[in-house]
């Protein structure tokens, strides 16, 4: 039996099991295994639209690596927050936008909805990840991801990684 | 040919496959065959997150088995809503979190978005399924499930299972 | 090797594909290629629920061919909006509600998240995709596209397709 396919190493569905872990973990609060879906040596920025398209390098979250990712976690770790705030991550329309060698450049979008205490659940944010995705033989991983959301932010509200 | 695999019988794309049904059987009204999705002697709970951390037993909405869930749907067909109400719901980041048996423990983040007839579309609640699914030879079916959400609800509000 | 299989030609992962292509392209701003997702002969219409309900033939968006909608994507490509704004949409549960020969007949619910320059992000409208969904040999193509819109809409708004 011979099998010819012309799927590449990564395809849609192990790419929906990725995001599908990237949102479940951190919407599960686990934030140490949220850490491992990146590559050591990745880029990871959070960034508003209006920069994005003027290609001005002010992000409001950035980690040039895993390390700094991690750094960010242990200071959510060790950090009271006063209030009780749950948020929840939506990803919707997931498509490989191109070929890089083994890698694929992947968009998404995101929606972002905040819980606290004493208020109705809302739309904390909306955008889209534009991310480069690579199989390290393992699993596949983020080696760039860049969240770009669309519109401006209360910027002391992004505590947590999107 | 030799084929080893280390997937369960319970694999992602099947459990996709499941709280599509989930969702599409809700939001299209089709209660009746939403029923079927659950074992006979399934638990079901709609509770807020904070009596979720509690451990308190309070459930905004609860039934013990599938028929109990059924009389929740026969009192739904029978009332008279003044309000002509439409809910959608959205599920995100569905996870495998552990396994029991031949059972999965899955999570994954919801919501529900209501439609009014006068007013703009809006969050009713964001949460999380924290639930147990078995194939019980013929399909898979969900033993428990629990709906968390994270703000605190108009209770008089829900009508609809979650 | 005797395979039987009682998988029709269109399944749920090819399914979940289109749909991320549809969503993908759209919130990708690249609409020629969204066009390529519908067949030459297609109906696509946006209509308000109560007149779907109504069986009321009017539409607040109609295209009757791919040609129609290749004509409104370069009315929308030609027209300087006043507004910066970013669509986003969301869909979930998935479903084939019928077979029709070679075709499905499938529903989805669907989320459009509004964002302009100077506000926070919010809900556009909330609805229902009613689609019939053939594979024309190449690929799989929308025949037909009803997104059924839950609640009343600034009709103004309705500039982009859904």
């Amino acid at each position: 039996m011979t099998v010819t396919t012309t799927q590449t190493a990564i395809d849609r569905a192990r790419l929906r099991d990725l995001y599908d872990d990237y949102t479940g973990l951190l919407d599960g609060d686990d934030l140490e295994a949220w850490l491992d879906l990146f590559i050591e040596d990745c880029d990871y920025r959070v960034l508003a639209r209006e920069n994005d398209r003027a290609n001005l390098p002010l992000a409001t979250m950035r980690a040039d690596s895993r390390a700094m990712l991690s750094d960010r976690v242990a200071a959510i770790r060790s950090t009271q927050f006063f209030a009780d705030r749950v948020m929840r991550h939506f990803t919707s329309g997931i498509r490989i936008v191109s070929h890089d060698g083994d890698a694929v450049h992947v968009t998404a979008s995101f929606c972002v909805i905040e819980s606290l205490a004493d208020e109705p659940s809302r739309i904390h944010m909306a955008g889209e990840h534009c991310d480069r995705v690579v199989d390290d033989g393992t699993a596949l991983r983020f080696a760039t991801k860049r969240a770009v959301y669309d519109a401006p932010l209360v910027l002391t509200s992004l505590i947590f990684p999107v």
